[in-house]
């Protein structure tokens, strides 16, 4: 049989893999041992050989969904500051649309019973926020704990108008990303407006 | 003792109100029937005759918790659309700094592994973004799909800020509603710059 001929890791990682796919159709929590091992046809004693635990299998599948999501969405350091942006959110938006379980189950995964898999989400989201910072940084503006605070603020914005905005709506994906890249524009200059007002 | 003067709603009310005191230094998981028990000088019996369980316990002190927040932001039905706004972030603001640890349990409440507190909070977030979506509405803005769910996502942002801009700044309370009353503003108008474009 093919499965025969992977090693170790390649099939761990085809194991994940389906895991993930699973997220598109059914909540994490539904992803049990049991049910890996009748979909994969493979011993609940091999996975639990992997993963240690279902919480292990929430972790590595958890892992991969949101490095798949951070990697699809990675900047492409050639492109100006908001061309840079408009790029990240527009492959962002395609993600969210092509795996829409997925994206629900990495967003509601900070509402996770556990600690890890909120831990891998908070990753997530820190990492969009310093993409962001980074854009408006380069376009000038000064690097303040208020910038920070503001634009991580935007990022959960950003995540709600991607559950409900790019899942729930057929808004276009290219209006949804205007109006994300517009609001972060908004907020950077509502800060600024008030210094000025100060 | 004036203790045995109280009715059994009174007392009730009393010790729920000893464990929403509580989350300004604690957070909601450290609140259990032994360590109110031992605050209140109640036998641990009695705790549970009025709470069940210590989830039973969490659910009214988040319910009364939140209920504060949402009673101490209560919106003036007098002002105007854009002053009531302006005055109910004001009051959420005071609140937010007057009882700090409250407003993190309930931001994060929504990350609870309690459906029950996670629904508590979840209603208040509806809560506030339909009085954001009602001053839009009679400032003359279409109540459509993507307003409610802008708002909606405006709430998320507001959060973030509130806990971030109010807790770990000492940002004037002033400019961090302006700060929300413009970002709110802006999200609308990045709404309609949509359509107009479109």
């Amino acid at each position: 049989m093919a499965a025969a001929r992977l090693d170790p890791e390649e099939r761990r990682a085809q194991l994940v893999a389906l895991g993930v796919a699973s997220l598109v159709d059914h909540p994490l929590e539904a992803l049990t041992i049991e049910r890996l091992s009748a979909q994969a046809g493979v011993s609940r004693a091999l996975l639990f050989h992997y993963f240690g635990s279902k919480q292990g299998l929430h972790h590595a599948v958890v892992l991969t969904a949101r490095d798949a999501m951070l990697h699809a969405s990675e900047p492409r350091a050639t492109l100006e500051p908001l061309a840079r942006l408009r790029d990240t959110l527009s492959r962002l938006v395609a993600f969210v649309r092509d795996h829409r379980g997925t994206f629900y189950s990495l967003v509601r995964g900070a509402a996770s019973a556990d600690a890890v898999v909120r831990e891998l989400v908070d990753e997530a989201r820190v990492i969009h926020a310093e993409r962001a910072i980074a854009v408006f940084v380069e376009l000038g503006h000064p690097d303040t704990a208020l910038l920070r605070i503001a634009l991580r603020s935007w990022v959960a914005f950003a995540e709600e108008m991607l559950v409900d905005g790019a899942l729930s709506t057929d808004l276009p994906g290219d209006e949804l990303v205007e109006l994300l890249v517009r609001s972060a524009q908004a907020v950077v200059a509502s800060l600024e407006a008030g210094v000025a007002s100060a």
